[in-house]
């Protein structure tokens, strides 16, 4: 057995710096995590506050080197971030997204920030920054289809350990808007469980699959069956995230009809709503680790922008 | 010739109270407007100030007889308005709103409030305020589909001069939404002229009917192709106006696939934007003088409620 390791055995800190969170772990030289650090203190507020000396209390304060390189992904390279790290174009590479890193000017320590990638061919421009590291820690040197949920859920094609392309939805944001600023508000209550309702969740997912283009009418029927005394804030909710979730599995289906591997990264509730919604749908799919992967994909690219 | 006309000739004040604004007319015995006033003290102020006050100040100013009746429709007879007028139900005649105007009780004139319309066959939950009064007067003994764009834009059939069923979209809502308040807000401005960027608003159009389950996809584009250096603000928010609205003619070419006669009942800004998509996606249709229609309908239901 390996003796147990320390924080001054990390060969470096993997960072993923997105736009309202901050994740640090430190990392061995095998991947093994020997230590973690979870914060608010995203792109939005380390913009304000100060990027480098956020991340060096962190690093101080899990008991890192001085000198212990730092590997980032996510919003910390966005025009409005930390350093800019200009987009690698599909097809992107591990090897891309490690040689594109951009290096920090002016620390103590090496920090290196790694791009995000651009979709600009083919008449559908998209961008990625964060997601890019977990698809490739999840589908290196492999073909995968990887569906990661969130505010703007993005499905990734890989074949042969390149992101060949991409498409975002707006999923999290549009049911966002809806429960909290149109007139469903009233109807809906998104603190709500909204699995403790699956049927209605399901319900609403095969009506945007089935038709799609009846998403505005639908909505509106959300309210109209309130007023006229009909579902409760549960099921109202439920069925207001299917609707939204349906419709990506609608355009999901449309871009990725084959029965590719598809690789679910979540976790939480969004991995249960996810996976209920995929299953609608008729996807095969098997959930995957995003922390996990996204560790893996830092490592990757910190073994070859560090050489470690 | 008839003899002009003054305000002491008015039969009837004729009232459409909205959510926000407040119209009212003295219409003469054959429905000549004797008078006019327009005002912002929609239902969401008149509940707050008092909605007999400003009635009465409005048609003071008009010099109309202090015991003029007045008929109104529209959000004054919601459950948050004045008194409410409990809807109707489809299939729903003028006959059906004059005998379900409710009486305001208490007032030195005599004021009804028409009832809205209800959807509750067919599992398609809906209701509205104030269209069936247009609906009606533009469609009194015939057959048609009237398309009423807005906030909440609405498609109504009637057959034989009855409301046999209708379907509201979210469209201007969810447009407002998305244009003020998402991530595309950054790359759109509401206040631009649509109409000057036709090209792209066709092009929106379009692609909703072609592929309405990219709606979530489509919409991130168009923030993605703004990061990446591509269309201004004016094409991009006549795109997003053409995809919402599309997604709407994609919903309504669903349910209305025949080749019916649809009118358009609109005005301004919007009439131009519905008639260039009803154009895209093959709709025949002409346009109709929706402020005529509201005072032809509130007209026909003054002479049954009021034994004119």
């Amino acid at each position: 057995m390996a003796a147990a390791q320390s924080p001054k055995d990390a060969v470096c800190a993997a960072v993923d710096w997105g736009t309202s969170s901050l994740r640090i772990w430190l990392l061995g030289p095998d991947g093994a995590v020997l230590g973690e650090r979870r914060s608010r203190e995203g792109m939005q507020v380390a913009a304000e506050t100060g990027f480098a000396a956020i991340l060096d209390g962190h690093l101080e304060a899990l008991g890192a080197d001085p000198a212990l390189p730092a590997i980032v992904c996510g919003m910390a390279g966005a025009r409005q971030g930390w350093v800019e790290a200009p987009y690698a174009e599909t097809p992107a590479s591990p090897g891309d997204l490690a040689t594109g890193a951009i290096l920090v000017e002016g620390l103590s320590r090496e920090v290196r920030i790694l791009p995000g990638v651009a979709q600009k061919a083919g008449g559908r421009p998209d961008v990625m920054r964060g997601e890019e590291t977990i698809v490739l820690g999840l589908a290196a040197e492999s073909d995968a289809i990887v569906c990661l949920p969130g505010t703007h859920s993005k499905w990734v094609s890989v074949e042969g350990g390149r992101i060949t392309g991409f498409s975002t939805f707006m999923t999290g944001e549009v049911f966002a808007l809806l429960a909290g600023h149109s007139i469903l508000r009233h109807a809906v209550d998104s603190g709500l469980d909204v699995l403790s309702e699956r049927d209605a969740f399901a319900s609403g997912v095969e009506a945007s699959l089935k038709a799609p283009d009846l998403t505005l009418n639908r909505l509106f029927a959300l309210r109209a069956a309130g007023l006229l005394g009909g579902a409760g804030a549960a099921e109202t909710t439920a069925r207001l995230s299917g609707l939204v979730i349906g419709l990506e599995m609608a355009g999901a289906r449309r871009l990725h009809p084959g029965s590719e591997r598809i690789l679910l990264a979540s976790s939480g509730t969004m991995l249960d709503l996810y996976s209920a919604a995929l299953g609608v749908a008729g996807f095969a799919f098997e959930a995957a680790d995003a922390d996990a992967a996204v560790r893996r994909g830092l490592l990757a690219a910190a073994r070859q922008a560090f050489s470690l």
